[in-house]
């Protein structure tokens, strides 16, 4: 019998507690980066992704994580953010910024929302004005730059790595 | 002052020692995964990506990492594993399997080669077979499936998050 045979269709570990993470997106240039952070939000568990302007799922990238996950469409983000932070949640920004901490070493508040930033300029200063902290994940060599969408997806896995049972109550 | 700026060429912190880590793919159902597999290593300091089948690189989407990484093209990939596990390298695949341990909690050897499958098929028997060990990215909800890119993406990021200033040398 081979030592390592694939599942094709293994029942998802769900977290015992819901996640308590929110994921925010400025306008994106592209519907197929936001497809892909609402299929990355569906798989790891993430209910709730808001995103900016001209907001459109491709089904076929997102796949069931249309479903799964509940879409909120803004016109912008810092009053959005604005609201969240009264509701007791930590803003962090995904950036390359001056004070920004690593995402190797970062540790997340249960209540957090990860900002992501349009494809081309990032977060801009009033987002970037609403943030507690920026989180940057270090690169190493060249573009020196990771796709929008694989920085949103690492950084959530960074998140549920450090809840792998759930969010744990807030208190 | 505001306390966060964006910082838009923030030069990247090399890793003092070379990774010793290598990405090897199947063959691809899509240019762009493979294209963006390729970014992501670029970005990460990961010098050298094995791919199968017909090959193609998008340099749109890989940018600099198209340049800053080594491809090698290979008809299939059990017999490059072979020569890799000859090299002193633990073969670990990405993949929903038996056997297979969670990502979140997985110890990553210096020298590995991270094995990633194919979109709709994902790693066939004659590449589980070569395998050392199998890691899986705990899944929380639907579709219950990473894009292939993704899943790349956090695997590497997991590796170079625990050996953040390179791979120590192996003696």
């Amino acid at each position: 019998m081979p030592r390592f045979e694939h599942l094709r269709h293994k029942p998802p570990a769900r977290p015992v507690q819901s996640r308590q993470l929110v994921v925010a997106c400025a306008a994106m240039r592209s519907h197929v980066n936001l497809s892909h952070i609402v299929r990355s939000c569906g798989c790891f568990g993430i209910g709730r992704v808001i995103a900016c302007g001209h907001a459109k799922i491709d089904e076929r990238i997102a796949r069931d994580g249309a479903d799964s996950v509940v879409l909120e469409v803004h016109r912008t983000l810092p009053p959005v953010l604005d609201r969240l932070k009264a509701d007791g949640y930590e803003i962090v920004g995904l950036e390359q910024a001056t004070g920004s901490e690593s995402l190797f070493t970062f540790g997340f508040a249960p209540r957090t929302v990860i900002v992501v930033g349009n494809e081309r300029t990032g977060l801009e200063q009033p987002e970037l004005d609403r943030l507690d902290r920026v989180a940057e994940i270090p690169m190493a060599g060249m573009p020196h730059s990771l796709n929008a969408a694989t920085t949103a997806a690492i950084a959530i896995y960074e998140y549920c790595r450090q809840f792998p049972d759930g969010s744990p109550a807030v208190t």
